[in-house]
C-alpha cells in the first residue's frame, strides 16, 4: 500500500478511486432533531454506505491501490467489526481473498456478516499476542497484505472523502461532529473540511467510558485507552500514530458523553428518523447536547456523521436491563 | 367532510391539498433485496412520512377540507395506531383539537405518540360498543367531526397520492404491492396507478392470520375479519364498504404470508437497508417471495409500499420467544 501522507490531495485522489463503488451517502434531516439540539442538523448517512458503515471508503481506497502481482495474494486484517466486513467486500469486488482474524469470543452476527461478504475467517484467542502470532502465520503462508483498520494514510484519506461530500451537500456548514475510536474517520474528515473551509469547527465525540482521545487532547500527548467500558463497540480502540497528530492539529475539541446519553440518542434516532444506527453513531448525536457544544452553537448548521448501522438486533441496549 | 367518490381527479386534488404539509417520500433501493426477490425492487418509504406512516396523507386530506365554522370544533376518531397519530398531527397543524378514543389496553408507546402530536385521549373498554358509546358522548359534547381511519373517500384519495408519486418516481413500474388492512391504502393506490398506467399489476399483501381481504377476494363478496392473529398490528381490521368495491374491481390479487415470513422480511429490511419498518410494512416485503408472485414476475420493476415505521422498540418480534 502507498504510504503517502494525508492531505486534501490524497483525499481527492481517494474520492476518484472509490467513486464507482462506494455510495455517495445522503444527508438526512429531522425537524425533531433540530428542536432537540437547538441547531439545524444534517445527518450524513454512512449507515447507508456499502457494508453498513463508513469503513468501506478507507478499505476500498486501500484495496484499489494494490497492483499486480502483489494483489493476487489478497489482504488480511484483524477486526471483528465494520472494518472486517468492509475489507471483505472491497476484496471481493476486486476478486482477491480477504483473511480476517477474529477473536473467538466475537458475537455470532458479526462473524456471519464477514462471511456474508466473502471474508475468510480465522479465530484466535482474544489477546493481542495471539492475534499477532496468527496474523504473522497466515501472512507468511499467503503473502496477503495487511490493511490496518484505521492507522494508515490510505485508510484515513478514504474516510476523508466524507468531508468532500458533506461540503458539497451542505456548503453552509458551521460545524461537524464525528465519533472517534481509532481516529481514522475524524482525522480524514478534519483534513478535508479544514482545508476547504477553515471556518468550520470539527469535533470528535467519544464515550466517557473510552475517552482516550479526550484525555490525549487535553494532555497534548497520546494516552492509550485501557479497559474501555462502553456500549459503543466501534470506539474501543486507542488513537494511532498516524491519526493522533492530525487530530491534535486540526480538531477543535473532543466532546464526551455518558452511556445513558448514548442510548437515549440512539433511541431518538431510531424512533424519530426510522434510521437504524449503531451505538457508535449515537455517540456523535448525543454530543449535540453536551454543554460545551451548546454553549458555542445555537441555530447553526451542524453535521453529524452517522458512522454505521451494524448492530445486533437481538441485543439492543435499551433491552439489556 | 366531502363525500365525493374516489377517482384519479379526487386523488390529484388530494395531492394539491397535502403538498405543502406531507412529505414526498423517497424511493429506496437495495441490491440485496433485488437478489432476494429476483426483481428490481423500489421501496416507497412511507415510514419516512410525517408521523411515521402513510396515514398522514389521508388524515391531512380530510382535515384540509374542513371549513369554518364546523372545523373549530375539531375532529374525532377511534384508533390506537397510526391513524390516531396522523389525525392528531393534521389537527394540530390546522390549530384545531383532535379527540382520540383509545382502548384502555393500548400499548403505552402508542398512547405517548398520540399525546406527543397533541391528541386528546379518552380511554374506553376494548369492546366496540363501549367505543361507540364514548365517541357519541364526546361528539355530542364537542361537535367534533368524525374522521374514520380508512373507509371514507377523502381518506382513500389521500392515500392514493402515493400512487401518483410512485409513477413519477418509477415510470417503468410493472407491479406494486401494498399491505391491506382496512384497504384505504390499497384502494387509493390501485385507483391512481390503474388509471395512469393500466398495465401495472396491483397486489395487496395480507397476513395469513388476518386474511379477510384474500377470502373476500376469492369469494367475490365482503367477508369480515374475525379474531385476527398476527404480529402486523396495523392489519387487524376488515375491509370497508368504500374500500372493498374498489379493491374487488381494480386489484389483481391478494397475496398472503405467514408470521415467520413477516418477521424474517422485517429483519432483512432492518439489517440490510437500515430502515426501521413496522411489521405491517414487512407483510408487503414478504409477499415478494410468495410463489404466486414469483411465478408472474422475474426481473421486473416492482414497488413495495413500506407503509409505516412505528413499532415498539421494547418488544421486537424476533425477541418474543
Amino acid at each position: 500500500m502507498n504510504d503517502a501522507s494525508v492531505s486534501l490531495a490524497s483525499i481527492q485522489q481517494a474520492a476518484q478511486r472509490i467513486a464507482s463503488t462506494a455510495h455517495r451517502t445522503p444527508v438526512l434531516r429531522s425537524d425533531f432533531l433540530n428542536v432537540w439540539s437547538q441547531n439545524e442538523i444534517y445527518l450524513k448517512g454512512e449507515h447507508l454506505q456499502k457494508a453498513g458503515a463508513f469503513k468501506f471508503r478507507g478499505a476500498q481506497n486501500a484495496v484499489a491501490q494494490l497492483a499486480l502481482p502483489q494483489h493476487e495474494a489478497g489482504v488480511i486484517t484483524h477486526s471483528s467489526g465494520n472494518h472486517g466486513q468492509a475489507l471483505s467486500l472491497a476484496a471481493r469486488l476486486k476478486g482477491i481473498p480477504a483473511y480476517i482474524i477474529v477473536p473467538e469470543n466475537a458475537p455470532r452476527p458479526k462473524i456471519a456478516a464477514i462471511e456474508g461478504y466473502g471474508g475468510k475467517i480465522s479465530f484466535c484467542a482474544p489477546q493481542v499476542a495471539a492475534r499477532e502470532t496468527l496474523m504473522n502465520e497466515i501472512q507468511a503462508k499467503t503473502q496477503a497484505i495487511f490493511v490496518p483498520p484505521f492507522d494508515h494514510p490510505s485508510i484515513i484519506s478514504g474516510q476523508g472523502t466524507i468531508g468532500l461530500e458533506l461540503l458539497s451537500q451542505v456548503p453552509e456548514l458551521d460545524a461537524v461532529i464525528a465519533p472517534v475510536g481509532g481516529g481514522g474517520l475524524l482525522a480524514g474528515l478534519a483534513t478535508a473540511v479544514k482545508e476547504l473551509k477553515p471556518s468550520i469547527k470539527v469535533f470528535g465525540a467519544e464515550p466517557k467510558g473510552a475517552d482516550d482521545a479526550a484525555r490525549s487532547f487535553s494532555a497534548g500527548h497520546l494516552i492509550p485507552q485501557t479497559s474501555p467500558q462502553t456500549v459503543a463497540d466501534g470506539l474501543l480502540t486507542s488513537l494511532g500514530t498516524h491519526t493522533w497528530p492530525i487530530i491534535r492539529e486540526l480538531v477543535d475539541d473532543i466532546l464526551t458523553v455518558s452511556e445513558n446519553e448514548i442510548i437515549k440518542a440512539m433511541r431518538i434516532v431510531w424512533e424519530r428518523t426510522k434510521q437504524l444506527i449503531e451505538p457508535s453513531s449515537a455517540v456523535a448525536v448525543a454530543a449535540l447536547r453536551s454543554p460545551s457544544f451548546l454553549n458555542q452553537f445555537q441555530n447553526n448548521h451542524v453535521a453529524v456523521v452517522l458512522s454505521g448501522g451494524n448492530t445486533d438486533l437481538h441485543s439492543l441496549p435499551w433491552c439489556r436491563d
